[in-house]
């Protein structure tokens, strides 16, 4: 049986650096948000990107699948909701939704993200210590 | 019979504003590439953007399916490769792929853009010009 | 005299897409960062953009002077402090400065926003509101 | 008598990544046009910013004074013109320009940009090679 896993909760506030011509959040940008909202959860376990980095240890997208459902206009205040979907040995998907004050979901992606040894742009196991808080972060 | 689809190509090349702290493109980043692949190739078709926008018609990316394989590095010169995978009435899907000089696949997409009203946020149908240049172009 | 201006802060955190390949902030976001900042002021005193926007009034950036005067990296907790060095009627003249937690100025500007109408793309007087506003939080 | 600097130009064309909702070019993204054009000049004279990113060279910009004087426009075809306003052993400073079609600057900024040791985050003597080259362009 499948254990119901934590939604992590990430705000957002939408800027004029965010839009585009068509008035509405630039596509790519979600794609920022998604990842602040990550690198957050990650912080709240104790994992630093930083002190990953100093390490030669990455973690990198590998593949997204996303969709754009909704635009969000400036000024916007945004939730981007993460919830860890998989757990493997040197990867991890995150299931990611943006939504608005009022609840519409304006874009959700499953989004997998590879660990990677910086130098030799390789796949490498996660620490086991951040594997421990992701699997604890779970009950 | 499936007929065979010209590819359009259009060069990219990597700036720092385009990398991150991993020395490498930031994963977005890539989705700005394709966009302007995307618009040139309408461009080459008689389509501007900006004459679309004063009609009020907008097209917007509604799904992506990404595999980012390889990371790409300052100064690359990178090439974007994109076809048309399927033509409907208010929507067109791209397939493109991000290659490097020596022809490796850094990246890859199915895009799917709809064709809307910018006022009413609804879909609408492409104008039938568009549709029979893009047709034309197939051949 | 020179009465002693309010300064107001806001902090900012440092992510991946924030960071170029040099693994600092990429230069221009932090003029990002500052807009940030100076939206948020705005928003203090009741001011949204986006309702602006929709009266066809814009703060457009007309003139800046900016000193980098170190990098700041990934993971960074910033705050930026901003104060009105100057108050005209189509425009505004702010003083910012980006700062690390210990305290080091990485990055100051003084940053000339004009008011004008978004469709005319002229210079306007700010609406009267606004200016009362922006008089009185400086007492 | 100051002798007449070479000026270089570079292309640039405005998709809708570069714009904001209020419809023409976000104020910080000149930075990046900017940029690509330094960038281009060095690459003129055997400059790769990736080659000396792996000597752990880099060029950082330390002050930027800059003009926003008109905005440009999604599909917009702009020249960016850069000239070499000062050589020093460890800095450079750049006068650059954007301008439209019809010839009007929309942007204009003086840029110094030093030589720095990556590691150390400290000015360094730029290479002997690039000082020639760069006293060689400007006959």
């Amino acid at each position: 049986m499948q254990e119901q896993t934590e939604i992590f909760e990430w705000p957002v506030t939408v800027y004029y650096e965010d839009t585009d011509a068509g008035g509405v959040v630039y596509h790519s940008n979600y794609l920022k948000f998604f990842e602040r909202a990550r690198t957050e959860l990650l912080r709240t376990i104790g994992v630093s990107q930083q002190t990953l980095l100093e390490q030669n240890i990455g973690f990198v997208v590998r593949h997204m699948d996303i969709d754009f459902l909704q635009g969000a206009r400036l000024d916007d205040h945004l939730v981007v909701k993460t919830s860890i979907a998989e757990l493997k040995k040197a990867s991890l998907t995150f299931c990611q939704e943006i939504v608005n004050p009022v609840g519409q979901i304006l874009c959700k992606a499953m989004v997998k993200v590879a660990c990677i040894d910086n130098k030799k742009m390789r796949p490498k196991a996660m620490p086991q210590s951040i594997v421990m808080e992701l699997t604890q972060s779970d009950r």
